[in-house]
């Protein structure tokens, strides 16, 4: 039996093969666009990597899965493996406007770097550099691959716009967001990108229906199970790791999946959790340390976990459900549980 | 000989033939943004046109032209048509973020409105929805027609960068901008997306390479023309048709092509309006008459209608250099003159 491969390893390997292609669609941009896109993936001026700056690769390397998964050759994904990462980093430059975050792997986010009006200019012209990526795509794979990346990106900001929405519904009562709303919020905000990757992989590598439509859903499954995994580090993470202060979603009172199951959950633990949450007041180091403490006790945190292995096993059912290649499927599988806890 | 039509029944023809698909796109967005976009759209909460607060939709005119201009049905453009409208609504929203623009047709921003996360959002909402009604093009017109439109996102990108980047540059010397650098701009920001159009009208409406080619030309000749026709109108419009108070442009300082030419002309206006200019304050109503009285004397006025004149010569050329059905042609070069006066 061969020795298997470790997740670092796999990540590394797509991530090489994509760079050089990365780093020429980057060229293309306008040289302001550039350099703020260079700085929000942790590039130097001179494009080379800033040591620690990155964020995993993990779109990329779904996208060159992908197509070794049906039996294409990983370089047929490059393209699309290039436009994914492009359009992770157009809705991280849009998000941290939208959200006010100010901090990115700890350094300044591009808007609070460069102005409002910049970033959202390096945004539109990384978006449009996608399409532009996937137009270039060959023969017959380029109206499919654009109608893959067209429907995430609208799944995208359907996302985008209701986690902003949930965030002036109450915490309670007939209004408050239900758990399963979450998990559709969920899946396109973050699922719709993932799958877009394994996707746009199997397109590019010329697969048929079955086997691009199981790939797709694999990584939006993945999608919902890492975002479970995120709220729980974002509450018990170690801000060592998470770059966050500790409990910081609780903090900043983020209506995440823990404890909007905590609040359904019912029992004494939830009640004064609402009670809590419903002060309205930014909640202090020993308010968040008891919001936490609610928020287990009542049970979220450990539905968020069952969520997400809910999650890896129907991105697991989905891989195994078509024929696919052993190598690329042993890589994809070894992948899965590794970024649900990794991802960001 | 067949009664000439007038230019605003050609754009009206043309808007009643795109409305029903326009608000079907629009009624395909989040609820927040179809609400938003109809905002920007003049339209109603029940999405009819509100009196007057439309703009003339000049985009979705000329990809029915150009469609009909090859022979082919109206209706083959109505897909292009939609997108263009879209993405033409998307620009307005981010670029009145970046501008810092609070009012639009007499009415404030969306930014202003809404708030500029959700108009950010919502104008990229926009730019997937466009993405995505072209992906649904009929067989082969998918990938030229999305290809059409990734080209123009990415100069249009670059131009509204460029127009940014003007602002902090010198009046005079070595590194002033020079007006064949604002002609490029205007090609790529305003030019790029009037191409766009008529060239969608021509892939959907099945061209080939030599006439598509060609009414793309005309497109973009048309918005160089255009803006040329803006920039005067911004000095010396009338308030009551610009919506914008007299000398609007020259109180805000802004850099345009007949405050370009005029520096760059020489003699003695041209000295006096860069030393008016320099003085980096905020132009109060004697100054900013004494400046457009210095701007028209340094030829400045005359060298953007030379200019508007100049470019709607070759966009008629390029409509003439290929076999085109006669009406459709017609409509086209009577929108000409018409579009290039009044296009906003």
């Amino acid at each position: 039996m061969a020795q298997r491969t470790e997740a670092p390893q796999i990540l590394a390997r797509c991530r090489e093969l994509v760079r050089p292609a990365l780093g020429r669609a980057v060229g293309q941009l306008h040289p302001w666009h550039a350099e703020i896109t260079a700085f929000s993936l942790g590039w130097d001026g001179a494009g080379r990597d800033l040591p620690g700056a990155q964020g995993k690769g993990v779109r990329q390397a779904l996208a060159v899965l992908g197509a070794e998964a049906v039996g294409a050759k990983a370089e047929s994904a490059v393209l699309g493996a290039v436009a994914v990462e492009l359009i992770h980093t157009f809705s991280l430059l849009h998000d941290d406007i939208m959200d006010g975050d100010e901090t990115r792997r700890q350094r300044a986010t591009a808007w609070r770097a460069y102005g409002t009006g910049p970033a959202v200019l390096a945004g539109d012209a990384l978006f449009a550099l996608a399409v532009q990526t996937l137009a270039g795509a060959p023969g017959g794979a380029c109206a499919p691959a654009v109608r893959l990346l067209a429907g995430a990106l609208n799944d995208l900001v359907h996302g985008q716009a209701d986690d902003l929405l949930f965030e002036s519904r109450p915490w309670t009562g007939p209004d408050a967001v239900q758990p399963h709303e979450y998990r559709r919020m969920a899946e396109q905000k973050t699922g719709a990108l993932l799958g877009c990757a394994t996707g746009l992989g199997a397109v590019l590598g010329g697969a048929g229906r079955s086997e691009t439509d199981a790939l797709t859903s694999a990584g939006r499954h993945l999608g919902v199970a890492f975002q479970a995994v995120d709220d729980v580090l974002g509450i018990w993470g170690d801000p060592e790791v998470t770059g966050k202060p500790v409990h910081s979603d609780l903090r900043r009172r983020k209506k995440t999946y823990p404890v909007l199951t905590a609040l359904t959950a019912g029992g004494p633990a939830a009640l004064r959790l609402a009670a809590l949450l419903r002060t309205g007041e930014e909640l202090d180091d020993h308010a968040a340390r008891r919001a936490a403490g609610m928020v287990e006790e009542a049970g979220g945190r450990a539905a968020a976990l069952a969520e997400a292995d809910r999650q890896l096993e129907r991105a697991r059912a989905c891989l195994e459900s078509v024929a696919l290649a052993p190598e690329p499927l042993a890589d994809l599988l070894a992948l899965l549980p590794y970024l649900s806890a990794r991802l960001r």
